[in-house]
């Protein structure tokens, strides 16, 4: 339905007010090399499959009944993972229905909400549909986060971290600072990117999740999700860690909105992929591996690549000419993400994806190179 | 967390003002007679699991992509059903997802939205969620709805057609009235338990739903689910069905709140569902004769016994003992729904079940009579 014919009669005045969130595309053209929405390049622990399977076989006549209201299971396993109480862990319809639900239970006061002027988009959106005001902070030069900007009386504050569409991360030092200095505002972590950070990157197992915090301080909530790290974006399940009280207000929340949004196959597939612990060691590690090896690719032809702690890369062509390198490589079927936005408008997000993938995409930037310039066409040629 | 000890320090005043919805329990027990939640006594359509298996069998590994945002299948599956535009056609996670973004996008204005006083209790938790105000209009003597009496500036009309817990059907005439008398505001008719309804219980088949409606009227809007009638309450999938212009604001809402809130399996398993008519409307029949063994055998029983048009009955024992009659039942596994409020806490409202059921329902209910009535107890002696 376009703009203009839009008859908006009946509407709520928040509904005509409303400038939704623009997910990346999903185009379903055949051999195309999708690198736009993050997606892991993996497919999810076959446990998964077996553990909704078995649903399907031992159970079909269940389907009838409603789901566990609470998602019991799936949260003690999680709890378990992460040696918390039950009453530590809430879960939802993938991370972005569980934001949706923190905004309304912590940011909507009389003082603004703080996030990073360049962030994960559907925070601006989250905003304008609770009518919370948020204030955006300026990212610094080097599109860090400094924890000093954000001295202000605040109703919280939400960062992506890793950060979206830099990568980048912030510390669990500066993460407590935060947190010491905002003692009476919830203070949000999203991490739907954090199982591919590492401080050292030969080390995956180095702490830095803000989960290791919520035990020390009553005002950090952790949100996180299957959608990247456990290849279940198609399952829509996300999760959020606090203090219980944090979690019960989430919980009377969604009581208030919608009883049982993860249905029985969800539950039971996400607690399958939290149970299989090794294969998701493996695959993010070698996610990893695969961003250091596309980091070194990009490097060589010549990109600026900020150093990614998420299964993406933030790069920027020697030209800055990311509009049009995003605009040619659509030509042969690969998609990346661009943000015409200021300060980032030179930079190309792309995801990490398979071996085979990156040298499709190599391979298309290395003849782009070849072919705009000269000096090398010729040497090609000669 | 007992309500005492909740530390609602950090909590949003809209989190601390909230009375969530409660739902009927779920409890896991072997041998339960569960007759509280109106769940379908029949499994799903076989061609449910089939599809969601093939999905895992042919797409385990696109499980790590996102799902269709606007589940475009299930939506062209459903227009085609009850030949409509698919721009006509919304989807949510279950019903009660979608009627949460209807108050948000149709019921937020300066004018109260208005609701029988005795309806699914959803209603005024939603207005509290969404800061809408909700005046409640008194049923009938016999619990009947009066649309003259629906007379008053309003932003809307929310109506459960047939209504919950009575199971009593308003008519499609009723229904033009009051979209005719209010053509600024929108009337929504909750359609959750339609499928069981008919005017003429030899013929199923009788336009009972609100659904030949919209091409009618720009503003009425009706919601369906597929948790009932389509036995799918484990999968969550519920639909709105109005005039595009209603169903774009959806879209926006859904859009400012959670992106895909239907994951891949629940798309693919409620496709399937559709398009299996033929076992749709067997199970259906089925369910609509033994409601009307139920009212039957209840009535034998001496039992007041509303003319239902859903999937339960709402019964009044002739000593309107009913708290006492659901706690009897409940010590012998078989649980029953008791609303302590005004007007109808002499009334059980009871699911249809399986024959099996039925009969166990119906021993225990006997058996309660025969104690308790001395004459009796000692003819049966005699």
């Amino acid at each position: 339905m376009s703009e203009q014919k839009v008859d908006t009669r009946l509407w709520s005045s928040k509904a005509r007010n409303l400038s939704p969130y623009v997910p990346g595309e999903q185009p379903q053209h055949a051999n195309l090399c999708k690198l736009n929405t993050n997606e892991n390049p993996f497919p999810p622990s076959p446990k998964v499959g077996e553990a909704i399977a078995n649903v399907l076989e031992q159970q079909a006549y269940d389907l009838r009944l409603y789901p566990a209201p609470e998602s019991d299971d799936l949260r003690a396993s999680l709890a378990e993972l992460y040696n918390l109480d039950i009453n530590e862990v809430f879960v939802g319809n993938g991370s972005d229905e569980v934001l949706a639900l923190v905004f309304a239970s912590f940011f909507l006061k009389e003082r603004p909400v703080l996030a990073p002027d360049i962030s994960y988009s559907f925070y601006p959106v989250y905003a304008q549909t609770f009518g919370v005001e948020l204030v955006q902070i300026a990212l610094e030069d080097d599109f860090s986060i400094d924890p000093d900007a954000y001295r202000q009386p605040c109703s919280g504050i939400i960062i992506a971290n890793p950060n979206a569409p830099t990568g980048l991360l912030l510390s669990l030092a500066d993460i407590r600072k935060l947190a010491s200095e905002h003692s009476n505002s919830v203070i949000v972590i999203d991490e739907a990117y954090i199982d591919f950070a590492c401080i050292d990157e030969t080390n995956s197992s180095t702490q830095v999740s803000a989960v290791s915090l919520i035990n020390e301080f009553d005002n950090i909530l952790v949100t996180q999700t299957f959608s990247k790290s456990r290849s279940l974006a198609g399952l829509r399940v996300g999760m959020a860690f606090g203090n219980a009280s944090l979690i019960e207000a989430l919980t009377r929340m969604k009581n208030s909105f919608n009883s049982y949004p993860l249905d029985k196959l969800a539950q039971a597939g996400a607690t399958a992929s939290v149970l299989d612990n090794d294969y998701f060691e493996q695959t993010r590690q070698q996610v990893i591996d695969l961003r250091k090896s596309l980091t070194t690719q990009l490097t060589t032809l010549g990109y600026q690549v900020l150093p990614s702690h998420a299964n993406f890369v933030f790069a920027r062509p020697k030209d800055g000419n990311a509009s049009a390198v995003a605009a040619k490589l659509r030509e042969q079927g690969i998609i990346v993400r661009h943000f015409d936005k200021p300060r980032i408008q030179e930079y190309l997000r792309i995801t990490v994806g398979t071996q085979a993938q990156h040298e499709r995409l190599i391979d298309a930037l290395t003849a782009m190179q070849t072919y705009s310039e000269d000096s090398e066409t010729i040497s090609n040629m000669g």
